[in-house]
């Protein structure tokens, strides 16, 4: 077989073969097949795509490459979750323990941000002493003690995938569904869960801005894991604007505790997203039986204390200060030099954002990183004060920076408004919250 | 600039700027745009194209960055003439001695054969002595005084399409309509001609299979010429069969031989694809002033001795023997261990030629190169009895091997037989020889 061959294959839109991808994949990790000849062919299926069979061909390819954790001394059906990427979604931290809360096995494996969106392991890095690297071992047994755990990647998992990722970003190919797709899948399989649920974003902070592709790329994935003997389920969620209203670790760490406190209640966008998740966890795990049954599960841990309460149990199991887990202490993590507000140019109403460059003011601020090895700075970021559509008076303040360097704050300010449009007639219709659900 | 950005430009079909493409050229030149980012962006030209203002910057970039040759000394108008590559197509062997016979001045820089197509260079050195590396100043007094000088390309010609063919010969992105205009033209503007005549093939020996695409290649090429102040013409002709019946470098060297000494004669594919070429030459050099007039300048330098005359002085010029240049003498350098005829399995017409695999045969008989560091040897090859759509009978030869190395026969046999094709009813129509001329 020659790479140039199959390079040749995808550029006249054929399907390959399982023996051809594995090969592919193969001789990509172990270096015999360079990454010219990869990052060709990855422009090809950008281009022309991939078929199903050949989609879940990839993922399981790359999967097999790399460890596969065994999570099969958990009892009960291990539940995991996995969003797209966005900006101020926080759903994680408030999900993950009410569904442990609940009776639910959360095992869940979480990345950093990068570019404009956040990540789960830096929000939880926001809390003094907490460890996102336990091991194996200890992940596990935690999960069987108090049903979560939420570390970084253990394990070699889908290596290829981890260096195909590299390529992708550096030749314009990541918006591809196919590619997506079996990067996603092929991670979440080797980690282990019976069930996942997705949060696929759509829209304009989401790595796919039109609700089609969104959906092509659910579907592909839900026939993936099925293919797979796994149960999968994914929802289309909306992102043309921040999901909650703090983009930044510590800010969101606060935001997650203050729906978990019961501060934030039905209607706002965060709580309702995280309902909807948290409902098709249990379902899947085999906790409720309908929609209706798991919604009162999930509010009543909310009303209890006990989703809370699980979220402290982690935070301690992880070496962390779980006295932060409280409405009021959480406050002293988002101490900052400077509160400064940004406003309105003009009376309008906010017809649309650009939520990606929401997510960039914030990394510009410092809670984000430009390149891998960046630091962060927990503490920063910004809180939004009107949601899209919401009418705004000239200077009136569409949200406040979090600062510590106040030399960000100028390239931050710019990059924020110019991701907000304002215009003077009303808009006549709300996005919807939720698009779908893929199952 | 950054290189990601350029080649997502070209992934969502947009065009990109004088500016960027410089830049790019420029950049990958140094070595500061490495291979993979390259082949990425050379993919999405491939399936998203350019517009004929972008193939005319890509051209031109390519060219300015290497040497550019000045004929301006000699005397009258330069005419060069180039084909896109074929099988048994030996046509430069046979029109440039005529027209410089004619008083034309043509200073051509040839190249090798590789993969399943033939080259000048390799055909000539089957002449015992005779040099093609002469440097510029003696190609340039060469031409000065016999009108004629074929030699491998000089001086640092159009590098980065060097550097860019390589990477396009292993990354499946060689077939595509800008990426071969721009590399041709590259080489043909800087070597310094101020007419020429193209050779665009089409058909299963050609890099383009398809007449339209060919068609698109000429009209882009006549384009990028005009638009550069040279005058171009390009004539479309067929490569479904091989042009000549011979594959092979002395094997072919004989043919053109028996085409200047009047053996072959009008009628006859090779013969009117030289006249066509000839004709065209001599009107882009000023020397006739109608295709009958042109014509019968050709045809009287056949008639007079006064071509293959000129072919010998070449030779001689070059260090060759030119006693060879003669339709006796020649055959000695044809001369082999074994001639091995390849018979029809079936009665019937042939119905069709994968004229590449016929190429690739000849190649394997080791009258070509598998790469680039591939020894040739000069009188193997092949020699055809039949040409498309002709009849056979069960066992009757369609070809005759020249063979020195009798291991390399099975190979070519089963190569050789898989691209002729013999159905048992006769074929309706014959393809044509000239499919159109593009000025």
């Amino acid at each position: 077989m020659r790479a140039v061959d199959l390079i040749d294959k995808k550029r006249r839109s054929e399907s390959l073969s399982a023996v051809e991808i594995q090969w592919l994949i193969k001789g990509y990790l172990k270096g015999d097949i360079p990454d010219y000849q990869m990052s060709a062919f990855l422009m090809a299926v950008c281009l022309n795509g991939m078929d199903a069979r050949e989609t879940a061909e990839l993922t399981m390819s790359m999967m097999r490459e790399g460890d596969s954790i065994d999570l099969s001394e958990i009892p009960g059906v291990k539940v995991d979750k996995h969003s797209t990427g966005g900006v101020g979604d926080t759903t994680t931290l408030v999900v993950a323990p009410l569904v442990a809360a609940c009776g639910g096995a959360v095992a869940k494996m979480s990345g950093r941000g990068l570019g404009h969106t956040g990540g789960t392991l830096d929000k939880l890095e926001s809390i003094p002493g907490l460890s996102v690297e336990l091991g194996i071992r200890r992940f596990i047994e935690q999960v069987k003690n108090i049903g979560i755990a939420v570390i970084g990647q253990s394990g070699n998992l889908a290596p290829a995938d981890k260096k195909i990722y590299a390529l992708r970003d550096v030749t314009a190919t990541v918006s591809s569904v196919p590619l997506i797709a079996s990067s996603i899948m092929s991670k979440k399989l080797a980690a282990g869960a019976d069930a996942i649920v997705l949060d696929v974003k759509t829209g304009s902070g989401a790595f796919l801005e039109t609700v089609e592709e969104s959906r092509r790329l659910a579907k592909t994935m839900v026939e993936i894991g099925n293919h797979l003997g796994r149960k999968v389920v994914a929802l289309l969620t909306d992102m043309n604007q921040p999901l909650g209203l703090a983009v930044g670790n510590a800010l969101e760490m606060r935001e997650a505790i203050e729906v978990l406190a019961g501060k934030i209640k039905g209607g706002n966008p965060l709580y309702e997203v995280c309902m909807l998740l948290g409902v098709h966890m249990l379902k899947l795990g085999g906790i409720a039986g309908d929609d209706g049954a798991a919604r009162k599960l999930l509010e009543e841990a909310v009303k209890s204390g006990a989703g809370i309460g699980r979220l402290k149990a982690m935070v301690k199991a992880q070496d962390g200060d779980e006295s932060y887990i409280d409405v009021d202490k959480i406050n002293e993590l988002c101490a900052v030099k400077a509160r400064i507000p940004v406003c309105a140019g003009q009376k309008g109403h906010i017809s649309s954002m650009r939520t990606a460059r929401i997510g960039q003011a914030a990394q510009m601020l410092g809670a984000g990183r430009a390149t891998k090895d960046d630091g962060i700075d927990p503490a920063v970021g910004l809180v939004m004060h009107k949601r899209l559509h919401d009418a705004v008076e000239a200077n009136e303040p569409i949200c406040t920076f979090y600062v510590n360097d106040e030399t960000r704050v100028q390239g931050a300010k710019t990059v924020f408004l110019s991701g907000v449009t304002i215009e003077a007639a009303a808009c006549r219709q709300n996005s919807p919250m939720v698009y779908g659900v893929v199952e």
